[in-house]
């Protein structure tokens, strides 16, 4: 069985909406964070803690559990979910963001592109075909189709040539998707253009995916730069089906993003800053390796229901994180994809309450960048 | 309130006893295996994990929380139980092996060890009184008397001495000792001599101490030298106070010293084999990292009831510990603890039915060393 999406409530000062996606392995409300598990393992953390967190679906990467342990080794223990023994729904990106950041300009053909395998040095060619058979056999419930990665700057001609390889990747990912099981999305590209956007998501609503997503984002592009590539998709991206933004997971441009029109988002950062100390809080980030919270016996964060909140305080975490000790990168990777899912469900109620302008502006009152 | 021992059963063919331990923070059986948890936490686990896998009492080191936090650090947060979030009882140990694994000779004198601090290179003094003055402030259930661990090989005269110098040690710290709620053991050196352990032992009785430890062991001394500085040490220990045995925590070496009369272990090994790839199980340690489990998508043990074994395969640890994902040495250090505490159970068991040889004899038909 293919994804639902089911519109809730738009909201009506903006373009954001509450919505609800049904999986086969669950159903799940939008907007919604999601957090990544790179090596078929959120890092640091058990799939009770992922339930526990409200994490309503979960990422892994293609093209790292390509190189390891292998879709084939994954598809014999019957698919990405018996693997990892997670019941919830799980995505797979196509390998399109390493393309960007693994691989030179030069290794990008029609064909596909080359890569090194980071791990032995070995050449690997990845096609849109190779991803989405490697997708198939990991057995997620949403795959990607391959696309490529523009970065930031660049030129318009590149971007018009690279959506169009992006539209024909697009076609032949599609033409072998063969799991029944599994949905596919369209990744909307055209970088800052939006006639380019317009034309992208034009071209791959004709080839009907079941959802939609938006690239080009985080990939070092200015705040503002990014709000309007989404605008620009969102903008012609059909109401009936979800959108997710890649790789975008700071809470604020969680927020502008979702008044855009976003429904999912992903971004390591959560975990990443977990294991360098630092906590999102109501007032900013806090990076408690800091000596001042040395005798500080409060919790991370006093507004906060996550497992690290509730039985730990800042000072044990500090003194976990000095002594490098992984239960603080642990305890701070349940906080911070927490605070995240926990902003999504403030996000989806703002949505329902046609207050969602008010909710970004208290939220920017308290939030110290 | 001071620790109360009782013991339940005496098994009619060894030494070998089922007690039980009453604490200020819970009950527990013995034989017990007891987790380290060097810097107030069992490495990558939670306090919950440890209730789960039934570790009844758990060591923590005074010598690292002496450098880091610091012991007014952990008495400000109300004691290392509430530092930590755990409920369940607490050994600390008194610095004394890293005595032996840090100083060197000349460095100990009568007033106490001079050490450099792993951490930053200075020089720190730990003496008798220190000792215990950190541990009445970690407020652990239960506190160890500073001694001299003395390596092998030594000499004879070397022991002589240092056990003179080590009841001395033991007095002193008593004297100090102020901490109503937190009980303090004395510790039996003598090496293999039994003449010194008895020595050893029967001044400590005289001081009258909760509890006692078996020092001295550990140390690299072939198996049987330990198994007899065992048998030495519990001859002449009082049969109502608990015995517990430092540093000693193989499935064997396990098994053969309750068969002299011990109660309670404590051992790295199980989280550090864990953090290797190394699991235990019914026929022997596994090295989880090789390929031959890449594709074994059964439990690491069948037979073990812990979280890791009911929920993930040994084809998944391996990818994780090869991934160097750190879910793979929590998942096997939850299994390892688990396996030495289920040990511990089968003992207790075997002690009731007067059946602890046989129990050993069938134990080594299964394991390969």
């Amino acid at each position: 069985m293919k994804i639902k999406y089911k519109l809730l409530k738009k909201e009506s000062n903006t373009k954001a909406r509450h919505g609800k996606l049904h999986t086969n392995h669950g159903t799940f409300e939008t907007p919604m964070f999601m957090p990544v598990g790179t090596q078929a393992t959120v890092k640091t953390l058990s799939v009770e803690e992922l339930y526990d967190v409200n994490a309503g679906i979960i990422l892994a990467n293609t093209y790292h559990l390509w190189l390891r342990p292998g879709e084939d080794i994954v598809n014999k223990a019957g698919g990405l979910h018996k693997f990892m023994n997670y019941k919830g729904p799980i995505l797979t990106d196509s390998g399109g963001f390493q393309v960007f950041s693994l691989a030179k300009p030069k290794d990008i053909t029609e064909e596909g592109v080359m890569f090194k395998n980071h791990l032995n040095g070995d050449k690997l060619l990845l096609t849109p075909e190779k991803s989405i058979e490697i997708q198939n056999k990991l057995d997620s419930d949403i795959a990607m189709s391959f696309d490529e990665c523009v970065g930031f700057p660049h030129t318009r001609k590149y971007v018009e040539e690279s959506v169009e390889r992006t539209l024909r990747w697009a076609k032949r990912g599609k033409d072998v998707h063969s799991n029944e099981n599994q949905s596919l999305f369209g990744i909307v590209q055209g970088a800052e253009y939006e006639d380019l956007r317009k034309h992208c998501v034009e071209e791959l609503i004709k080839m009907d995916f079941d959802g939609y997503s938006i690239g080009g984002t985080a990939v070092g592009e200015p705040k503002d730069v990014q709000y309007e590539q989404v605008e620009y998709s969102c903008k012609y991206l059909p109401e009936d089906k979800v959108r997710y933004l890649m790789g975008v997971g700071d809470p604020i441009d969680i927020i502008e993003n979702v008044i855009r029109g976003v429904d999912i988002f992903d971004c390591v950062m959560p975990t990443r800053l977990a294991r360098h100390g630092h906590a999102y809080t109501k007032y900013g980030k806090i990076n408690l390796k800091n000596k001042q919270f040395e005798e500080d016996f409060t919790p991370v964060d006093e507004t906060c229901d996550c497992y690290a909140c509730k039985s730990y305080t800042r000072g044990y975490i500090h003194h976990l994180i000095k002594a490098e000790e992984t239960l603080g990168a642990r305890l701070l990777s349940i906080h911070n994809i927490r605070y995240l899912t926990r902003l999504t469900e403030d996000l989806r109620k703002a949505i329902d309450e046609d207050k969602i302008l008010e909710y970004k502006e208290e939220f920017l009152k308290n939030y110290k960048f």
